[in-house]
């Protein structure tokens, strides 16, 4: 199974293919997609578009994990982020790709085995699990890298999950 | 001019368009669109695409006008609402369109004159300006309305700013 993984963002925005099964994965590519403060905002969610259909076309995910944002201090960075996400879940949704949010603490916990853990715990574990010899550069990338890991992690669970709930109901 | 006004929302987002110029306007068509609360968040993304690229290819808008939110009570409800109006917002830039946006209060002060009006007196002053024998229903129609008609009366002060602006420098 491979998985696309966002970290939203306007400003800057990571992407991270892993590919594998529940405790076995192997990046496929990582990087972030940048666009200028200054620019419009429809300019900008168009230039992430863009993007995003590079990165679903060159790497054919099977799933995308976007990062699901409850609450956060800063109202314009949440929005930012919902604005951003929307993108990435829309695109995905129209090639009819399943689409899994989940939330910082899910993908920390799944990573680092702590729903509190740090940047840095969560890039030093990244690195480990996909064998790399450093963490992702710069931490948008490594988170987005940690969400693809989680869904990579959680999804047959949830699938299991999902398949004994629609077999009880009528 | 013709204007789109939008008042996004993943239950119920209004649609609204408007043509005229400052100080006429007229009532070219509005509407609700609505996804369902069950639908996975993806398919309600696209449910929306697709209405807002039936509105833009039906109305052909010149401009479109978004509602931005700067702070409200509740985070999830944000959240709809900047994830709707992302789509709206790349739907209308992917085309070229200028798209604005406005807040709610400069919304209401630019039909009712005082922008702390309720949602009653927009509605009824929609209803004045657009000479309608009653005011849009839902709310979310008549928001859309107002904000079409609040970009329509602002819209040439502002290009001409940006002119002036433009000329002072280099």
């Amino acid at each position: 199974m491979r998985v696309l993984g966002v970290d939203p963002g306007l400003t800057r925005c990571g992407i991270g293919v892993v590919e594998g099964s529940p405790g076995r994965a192997v990046l496929v590519a990582v990087g972030v997609v940048t666009t200028p403060a200054g620019d419009p905002l429809g300019s900008r969610l168009v230039q992430l578009e863009v993007a995003f259909e590079a990165w679903l076309d060159l790497h054919q995910p099977d799933a995308v994990a976007v990062e699901r944002v409850f609450s956060q201090a800063n109202v314009r960075t949440v929005m930012g982020t919902a604005q951003a996400g929307a993108v990435a879940i829309t695109c995905a949704a129209r090639r009819g790709l399943p689409v899994a949010l989940h939330t910082p603490s899910e993908v920390k916990a799944s990573v680092t085995g702590s729903g509190r853990a740090d940047k840095a715990q969560v890039g030093a574990m990244v690195a480990r699990l996909l064998r790399l010899d450093s963490p992702p550069r710069p931490a948008d990338a490594a988170d987005a890298l940690a969400l693809a890991i989680c869904h990579l992690w959680r999804a047959p669970a949830q699938a299991r999950l999902a398949a004994a709930v629609a077999g009880v109901r009528p």
